[in-house]
């Protein structure tokens, strides 16, 4: 690593302390590291990385571990036993939620993102935006009490939720949900956290929890799907969220507008009705109805995939992602991924891989906390797009 | 700036040498610049500036400007004459080339990117490949002579051209083409030049193009679309290049067939039979008539803004531009802009900018000309991605 000099010892520092707390977090899986461990880890001199180890212990980041025989530096066995050090990964925790149209889920993580606990619950498609508020909150407080976690100890919450989110939290316009357009949610949600709370559009948060911990690790360029209701898609490019210039993008929805097509509702029907509700239970009705050979099914079936090939192949034209990952139900997908797969192999002059959505309704709170978590690592200097070593 | 210290003197030469640069570059749109001048311009010392100078000299790229009366430093009235360096844009040139169906422009710019001369002829759209790049050598023999620059002073040639272009310059896919599909089009032309040559989908050059000197100024996120045969786009995504996972981004144009709708040719036709050549000639017949009230011609162009609302709609739905740039023809577009911005704020979330190409037919020979201007200034250090001072 390049080191830097000049006017900024206050920086000099922060990337000291950056390269300590990696080095404790990446020694973490082995045994709790000795400061000769972290010195030859991070290559800094052994009083920088004591002054470090202290300032960090000050801050409650960091613990002595408990102490092992044998001194270090050698062969000195009758030696002071050589003090180690940890990662306090439950100094803090980090929530995620999500907000949908019939579920809200919480689900929450120690520093290092590992899980400690979910909760979830349904919600009336028609509740109001304060009722829906109101259950978040119990949701949350519901988790909190399980884990024994205080509301104190809280670093970061992230939120996903369907419709167009401002920087802010404030959902621009969010026709899923009742009340939802031009609600301040990220201000609202702030009134019971003393920690940051971010919110996020549900799909791009899904695609953050797919390339996290489901089907799109180690892929850069993913567009995830979700189908449902009004079908949107959350998007990286190379490795990032693209959001859009607005916080538009991938709101793909509205496209069969274009076409006058008809909505889910009508696409799914096997009646002159219009399928309500439209949750995953009706769909899977639909699905299975089909496969036994219902004709009505079968062309209702036959439908909606027209529909969600064509979305999804205007992404893939627009975007050429490498994964196109397909999520938003827990089941009945299964039926959606071969003959989509093979119209993308029509149309698409590249076509993309075409994968399952592999954390299925944990996907949108489990992208919430991977937002929570980011904003914390980045706080502490861990992000990954800060100090690269 | 920040200093670099460390192991790399020929990075921190590389960095002086570039600050220097900078400076000469800036100051050549007033006086040519003495030593004191750039010493202040830069903060380096003047020892340091006075070496790089002189390598620059070494190089080409800097000469001493024309000497003037009065020292430097103050009131030294009667001392030597303060030595005055400029820039030698001339040093080297650039050349853009837009390898069409129906025509090839070429285009010649300085070092700094101002154009010194420009050749453009038609194409037989049934030209075999071989016939093609000859029509395209030939252009380019013409300008250099009209010009009177000679080859071995371009410093890189770009190459603006329909379909999915590989990073090495081959045609992985391009069926407007005869003959492209395959074809190792940057191989095939670089036996023609001694300099590197970049080989880009036309639309993505186009889009660079509107950003450097036409409707795009300013604007970081942008879908260029460029009607035509077969519609393509190019994207700025946060002020860079959205190629796609595997070069084929915006590749747009296939969606039609997924609603087994018609091609351009019938959309456009105003008898039973196909239009045909769709070239710019014909489109502005049909749009002129549609302008004088023929039913027909009417009917048709309606049946294509359809077409090209919903290809552009699909474009701003899965991207969120802040602008889209419509261009390919470099007239009869006029009467596509105001039905396109009427549709797409009625089925967008967020409606982009709508503005008409400024550059129009010279668009992707002036995008392919950025690339050039692009790769020598990354090459001299003068990329705006570089060294930010």
């Amino acid at each position: 690593m390049e080191r830097l000099t000049g006017r900024d010892p206050s920086l000099l520092r922060r990337i000291n302390s950056t390269v300590v707390l990696r080095a404790l977090r990446a020694e973490a899986r082995g045994a709790a590291p000795t400061l000769t461990d972290l010195v030859r880890a991070t290559e800094l001199s052994r009083p920088t990385v004591e002054g470090v180890v202290e300032q960090l212990i000050g801050a409650g980041l960091v613990e002595e571990a408990g102490e092992e025989p044998g001194g270090e530096g050698g062969g000195a066995r009758r030696g002071r036993p050589a003090r180690r050090f940890r990662f306090r990964a439950e100094a803090g925790h980090l929530l995620g939620i999500e907000i949908g149209p019939h579920r809200i889920a919480a689900v929450l993580a120690d520093l290092t993102g590992r899980f400690t606990g979910t909760v979830s619950h349904e919600v009336d498609e028609k509740a109001t935006a304060d009722e829906r508020l109101e259950r978040a909150r119990g949701t949350v407080a519901e988790l909190l009490r399980r884990t024994e976690v205080q509301r104190s100890n809280l670093r970061a919450v992230g939120v996903g939720t369907p419709g167009i989110v401002e920087a802010d939290g404030t959902v621009r316009l969010g026709t899923a949900l009742p009340g939802w357009t031009g609600l301040p949610l990220g201000e609202r949600l702030r009134r019971s956290f003393r920690c940051p709370v971010l919110v996020e559009n549900d799909a791009n948060a899904g695609v953050l929890a797919e390339r996290w911990k489901g089907a799109a690790t180690g892929s850069q360029d993913v567009v995830m799907v979700l189908v449902g209701l009004s079908p949107g898609a959350g998007s990286l490019i190379g490795g990032r969220l693209h959001r859009g210039f607005g916080g538009a993008a991938g709101e793909i929805g509205a496209l069969h507008l274009l076409g006058r097509e008809a909505t889910p509702e009508h696409l799914l029907s096997t009646t002159d009705e219009p399928l309500h509700p439209l949750d995953e239970a009706a769909v899977a009705r639909v699905f299975s109805l089909a496969r036994q050979g219902d004709a009505r099914a079968r062309a209702a079936m036959d439908r909606f995939m027209q529909r969600l090939v064509h979305d999804v192949a205007a992404l893939v034209l627009a975007l050429d992602p490498e994964l196109v990952v397909v999520g938003g139900w827990a089941s009945g997908l299964d039926d959606v991924l071969e003959p989509l797969r093979q119209e993308l192999e029509r149309y698409c002059l590249r076509p993309p891989r075409v994968a399952l959505s592999v954390l299925g309704e944990a996907a949108v709170a489990t992208g919430a906390l991977r937002l929570a978590l980011d904003h914390v690592e980045n706080e502490l200097g861990l992000g990954e797009q800060q100090v690269s070593q």
